[in-house]
């Protein structure tokens, strides 16, 4: 169902593959979002073509819309969306946060409204596990508690603890072959992130993730969190930081050695006209940029860079045109994924650290401003 | 500048070779609509895939943004929207009736108020020429008067005498290499079409259009129109009939000896949802389309039907996703340039009045319901 191979190890990060039924993935890796079955602007084909080995899907939009009944019949996921490599589908949990205002956490699981029409749907481990079930994807994750930081101590306890009692419960509720992932809750507490690491290592799953993190705490906590928890995760399974996306805290939480990870920063800022450079971020709608006739990255081979000045990035950026979406999105996916690559072949060179420090100071020099 | 050669005639139709400094367009030919320098949702590249050989960009629209003066110091339209083959350039003299509410025009020219911003703009004859001649399109169009349909006859005849005196200005004011059409009025009146084609026609122009069309007419009088103004051209010129583009309107316009066509029609249609196919439109949207895991169109062999369910274009649809633009757009653009491709080869083959109507028994069959 799922294989993890460690191919180096350099300090604490390492490099591997992850096997499943649909393919292999190159660790660590970054998963584009497709929260309803695609990744915004982009064809199954591109993202091939940018380096993406696993795409993310989101189990809570697809149950909405169109229901995993219509996705299953149509022969799944992966047959439905013409995306035949590795998928990992998200469990609703975040939306517990994101679209807190709109659920009530109980026992027994999570009632929504719905975002589209405030219709009723109730969501619990059992068939959080059902719907990705149907789905099909390769990687399922269990519902997990959320909670938005800062929060009481008393709140996160008990997240913690219900987040491990529906653990276990979405481990008895598989039936196929599909992966699944436990999830560590606990804030940026180190006791709770402790007590939630040993509970939910203690009960098998193929990978672990870190989730609620990048919710609304510093920085600098999150990585404080991310290096204190992840060496209590197995070192033999994936380990997977949920969310969390700009390229220092990659970087970052490699070097602690997580190996996954997914946010729709490179998509949503594409789509935002926020275009990432070895030299820091671009906001390609600045005036500065109107007849600028250099590529948005020199160094860059990808299409957008091969054939398109600033100039015309902007004109398309102003002028709302679809094909700035586009565009904007392969770059900055090209540009996370590349970073994957680097990042891979630097620790299989044992010079991580180096590779880290020597992009983070190109990255933030100021040499750009956003 | 223009060298157009006839390869074969079949009747009144015919098909042949149009060459520009930029390629070769085998007519008859449908050219995408590129209003700001991009054909909505495409990249170049798919439009070389689904088999565009010349693009229409608008005059008036790129004089707004970026600005020819942006366009031109970047190495001209062709280099700054990555579109190497050959490109024609309207006037701007279709929003003097498409933004009617926005301008007055008067003998030296139209005056504007932007329909982004208000301010004011001044488009003559010799502006026209001007813009164009900056943005450096293959093939340039005369500023003319188009009225809404019906009009009365002597503003129909005031709008002929000017569009010639405008067309001897826009010839006055070309400085380069670019070909140049003139552009004939006069709504559905025959006497005022033989008026206009008379005077136009004597002036030399590369190739000659039919203006003032699809703007308020029966479709019947339109083709009554087309019918008789055709032979008024010179057969040796190409002929382009501005704006129509149902494909019942290509074929009726093919069968009179019409070599050009431009509409917003596939890419408009495809953004809302509406999908050609040989039995007719479908409007993915509907509901019977939800679990339906045939292609759009089965002997269809674009991306869009290849890869993909309309179950799956229904579902991006209604989230309104990009890639349901681009994925709609393809296929629409593959189904005109595909029906352009089999009129040549029809022409060719001698047996294009049979093809024409074979193909419209088909689409009209009813056999699919907008």
């Amino acid at each position: 169902m799922l294989h993890f191979q460690i191919t180096a190890n350099d300090g604490a990060a390492r490099t591997g593959e992850l096997r499943v039924k649909a393919g292999v993935v190159h660790t660590p890796a970054f998963m584009p979002v497709g929260t309803l079955g695609t990744v915004k602007a982009m064809t199954p084909e591109e993202l091939r073509e940018v380096g993406a080995e696993i795409v993310l899907a989101n189990t809570y939009h697809l149950h909405l819309r169109p229901g995993e009944q219509v996705v299953e019949n149509l022969g799944g996921l992966h047959s439905f969306m013409h995306w035949e490599g590795p998928i990992l589908t998200d469990s609703g949990g975040y939306q517990v946060f994101s679209l807190s205002a709109l659920n009530t956490v109980e026992e027994q699981g999570v009632h929504f409204r719905s975002h589209l029409d405030g219709s009723a749907l109730f969501l619990s481990p059992e068939s959080a596990v059902g719907i990705q079930e149907a789905l099909g994807s390769d990687i399922m994750m269990c519902l997990d508690h959320v909670l938005a930081l800062p929060a009481q101590e008393a709140d996160l306890e008990d997240a913690v603890a219900r987040t491990g009692r529906w653990a276990k419960r979405c481990l008895e509720a598989r039936r196929g072959a599909q992966a699944l992932f436990g999830i560590v809750q606990g804030g940026t507490s180190q006791t709770l992130r402790h007590r939630s690491a040993e509970e939910i290592c203690a009960l098998g799953f193929d990978g672990h993730a870190l989730g609620g993190l990048s919710v609304g705490e510093a920085p600098q906590q999150m990585y404080d969190t991310v290096a204190f928890t992840v060496p209590l995760l197995p070192p033999q399974r994936p380990r997977y930081l949920m969310g969390s996306g700009e390229p220092g805290d990659l970087l970052a939480a490699i070097a602690c050695g997580v190996d996954m990870f997914d946010c729709v920063l490179p998509t949503r800022n594409a789509r935002n006209g926020s275009l990432y450079t070895r030299h820091g971020k671009i906001s390609i709608k600045q005036a500065r940029y109107r007849e600028d006739p250099a590529p948005l990255e020199e160094s860059c081979p990808c299409p957008t860079c091969r054939n398109y000045s600033r100039a015309y990035l902007r004109h398309l950026y102003v002028s709302s045109e679809i094909l700035s979406m586009r565009l904007n999105t392969y770059h900055n996916l090209y540009f996370f994924l590349d970073l994957m690559r680097q990042a891979r072949g630097a620790i299989a060179a044992g010079r991580f650290a180096a590779f880290a420090a020597d992009f983070l100071a190109a990255f933030n020099s100021g040499k750009v401003v956003a």
